[in-house]
């Protein structure tokens, strides 16, 4: 039985690493178009602040580590076509040479790539110019290389997501003014506003110029300068640089299933079942070019590692005969921005609406801990809850680092997947030290105010 | 209407403010044995440590704060008699003058006493000879004077549970040299010793002489100085100091229900079904004082505040014509000690088999954060299933302070809350950034591990 995965990224890797911990005998070999398999791409803008040197240590598991699994790897080689049929993968290594690769079963774990969201110029300038895209460690030479060679005093980073935030600390921290440019109202649109805007201030606070309200739409260079031009509220808008980061979104990599007969769903990625099927016959998919089952959503595209790590694993477990299912998304997430944590899992009151449910959000600031011990910081505490059934539909946090955001979006997520109700949060036994907590956790203060509004709003005065 | 409470701790005033929340016209009397509704006790310790100053500070609410809500609050008034019949409750009042107190419905919050495990000379020797017990705010201002006036340079600290530990860093922090006497093989009990042992590095490394294996059976003076005498592993043993604190535990303060009719039962605590009914007409109880139900258990006594908090919330609204009922205890709790936190929710091995179940508790260590960033650190994670039907049981976890232990042992508890089994707890979708956690966060590297250890004793070699 040979396993054949395309991709060394989190949904390859995890594949394999199930399919070799399940059984042994299975026979796993991983095809990668880069030379680093297993690289945690969430790890690069530390790596730009120099919090983590040198880069090999971005790598989860080492080459060495990966080979003692028992899994095969072949770097440096590009798949370019699935015979579905003859179940062969045809590729081409560093050389430009050709060849097949029987397999019995495929896993294509092809990822994303970088969006260009249609900013003219980007085919024109490249690294080389100080324009660049952030996605592979490819991409993290060539910023690094020109960071060293041109030590560029300024920066514009186009998108203020995850990305583009973290790459916002990191180049600030190296001693760059950056200009954070914006298509919304307000950075981190995957939150509501109210609470996008601490994160803002505390980009405001380390000095990031942030400029929301942003479309860009070229990228060119002007008397020698790097410019940005757009539109900003309908009127005029540029800005020049030194160096220019488009961090703006992925779009997922099909062409290799699509070529080979797979179809494209939600955000034109593949579509999967829960097990990861493509329904191509042995052809197996998972991770960032594909299609995500979301517990409350239904099928959607919500790329994010964590979910690539589970989709592999279910795919690995599947494709040598197991019978495993993706459970589901819920879209949690989280982000350090400076001092700042931000997170949230599940629905924001329009995404409730969108998917034809009768949301009410609340928002709430609970302390982390006893004001009364030292160090007590306020958290924000945004709910959405279902006004018909009183479920919980999702939460956003923001905090400062150490107010344990990141372990508290995880109970909210852990509610969410049991379909819990806003109110019975109050049932749950949650921990409590004055140093850590509260006999009511900010979890359930936050979930105890948004019942008291929705009472609030019922109830005549 | 009028609800009258008895205690003006955690259960009492939680039965009083969710009755003033859901109903305004409710009349509330919570009747205070001491001047000190509301403190928060658990956070005595760092009165001690002088992290809070002044002890003002303790309070959840002030005074004020309580009589905004509308409740009426009567200090320094005894509850000595309870008329069921007659629905009046008898008190004494500072001046030991006695009266009655008409009411429709009571609600009993009256806690539990320092436990004195049978230790001989507690009741000679008292706060004034430098032999403590700490539970109140009384208590604690007797020790405060203690420390101010004599200014001791050595404490000998019995018990080494919660607030054994707490004290042990606090007086430590003020400059005592402290010796702690534990019964067990190890501190902390409540975790199985392999992780107590961690806690118990911690202390050795700030210079706490942790004493194990020791049986305390008396305190007196020798010669001036104060000395705990008892045995250690069938040996006479005695150390001395010039201030005992003893903190083993607590027992339930149940004479003014018992002698009213109400029946004990686990503990010695009284008995009250989910709805906090004691079976006495018009008669409620909630706190350390009565028995807890708890999800995994059945009915057991297992006193904490977070469960006092939630029983009188059910208690307050019950009273009032309201149908809650208290979801059950998994004994969640946490501790900082120094710079360790432990925590730990549901049951131990030896709790399950107790319990009837067939347990399997692995042990696995996994980073907090993503090793390549700055300041990770390994958490111990021991992880309780069930080998019939692959239920999680329980989890410990010990790990330093930043590493957020706190919030992982909650959705820990929200996933037994759901009998969620150790292996769907790879399905939840929890956070992941590099300076948090990672894509499989340490509270899922450890349920895997306990999968794989089990699947390894399962299958032959």
């Amino acid at each position: 039985m040979h396993l054949l995965v395309i991709g060394g990224s989190d949904a390859g890797i995890s594949t394999a690493l199930r399919a070799r911990e399940l059984d042994p005998s299975v026979d796993v070999t991983v095809v990668v178009a880069d030379a680093y398999p297993n690289f945690s791409i969430c790890g690069i803008p530390y790596f730009f602040s120099r919090e983590v040197q040198p880069w090999q240590s971005l790598a989860h598991r080492t080459h060495a580590d990966l080979e003692a699994t028992g899994m095969r790897l072949r770097l440096d080689t590009l798949a370019t076509g699935i015979d579905v049929g003859g179940r062969r993968l045809t590729v081409r290594d560093a050389a430009g040479d050709e060849s097949a690769i029987a397999y019995d079963e495929l896993m294509v774990g092809t990822g994303a790539s970088p969006s260009t969201a249609g900013i003219a110029g980007l085919d024109e300038l490249g690294p080389a110019d100080g324009v660049h895209l952030l996605h592979s460690m490819g991409d993290t030479f060539a910023l690094e290389r020109y960071l060293d060679q041109h030590q560029p005093e300024s920066a514009i980073i186009v998108g203020a997501g995850y990305v583009g935030l973290e790459m916002a600390e990191a180049l600030t921290v190296r001693g760059l003014r950056v200009a954070q440019l914006q298509r919304g109202p307000e950075v981190l649109s995957t939150l509501d506003p109210e609470l996008g805007a601490l994160v803002h201030d505390e980009l405001d606070r380390h000095g990031v110029d942030v400029v929301t309200d942003t479309r860009v739409e070229s990228v060119g260079r002007v008397d020698g300068a790097l410019t940005v031009s757009g539109s900003q509220n309908g009127e005029p808008f540029s800005r020049s640089a030194e160096l220019v980061l488009v961090v703006v979104g992925v779009r997922p990599n099909t062409s290799l299933l699509t070529e080979a007969g797979a179809s494209v769903g939600a955000g034109g990625a593949v579509v999967v079942d829960e097990t990861m099927r493509t329904g191509l016959p042995n052809v197996w998919a998972a991770g960032d070019g594909v299609v995500t089952h979301h517990r409350l959503l239904g099928v959607t595209y919500l790329p994010l590692g964590t979910t690539s790590h589970k989709q592999g694993r279910v795919a690995g477990e599947n494709a040598i005969g197991g019978d495993a299912r993706f459970a589901g998304s819920l879209g949690t997430q989280v982000v350090k921005v400076f001092d700042v944590v931000a997170a949230r899992t599940g629905l924001r009151d329009h995404e409730a609406l969108a998917a034809g449910l009768q949301p009410h959000s609340g928002t709430a600031i609970a302390d982390d801990h006893k004001r009364y011990y030292p160090g007590a910081t306020p958290i924000s505490i945004r709910i959405t809850g279902d006004t018909g059934d009183g479920r919980l539909l999702g939460a956003q946090l923001v905090g400062t680092r150490g107010a344990e955001i990141s372990k508290r979006v995880d109970t909210y997520a852990t509610a969410l997947h049991h379909g819990m109700t806003v109110e019975a949060m109050s049932d749950l036994d949650l921990s409590y030290t004055p140093p850590l907590g509260s006999p009511w956790d900010a979890v359930q203060v936050a979930t105890q105010a948004w019942t008291r509004d929705l009472r609030a709003t019922r109830v005549p005065a």
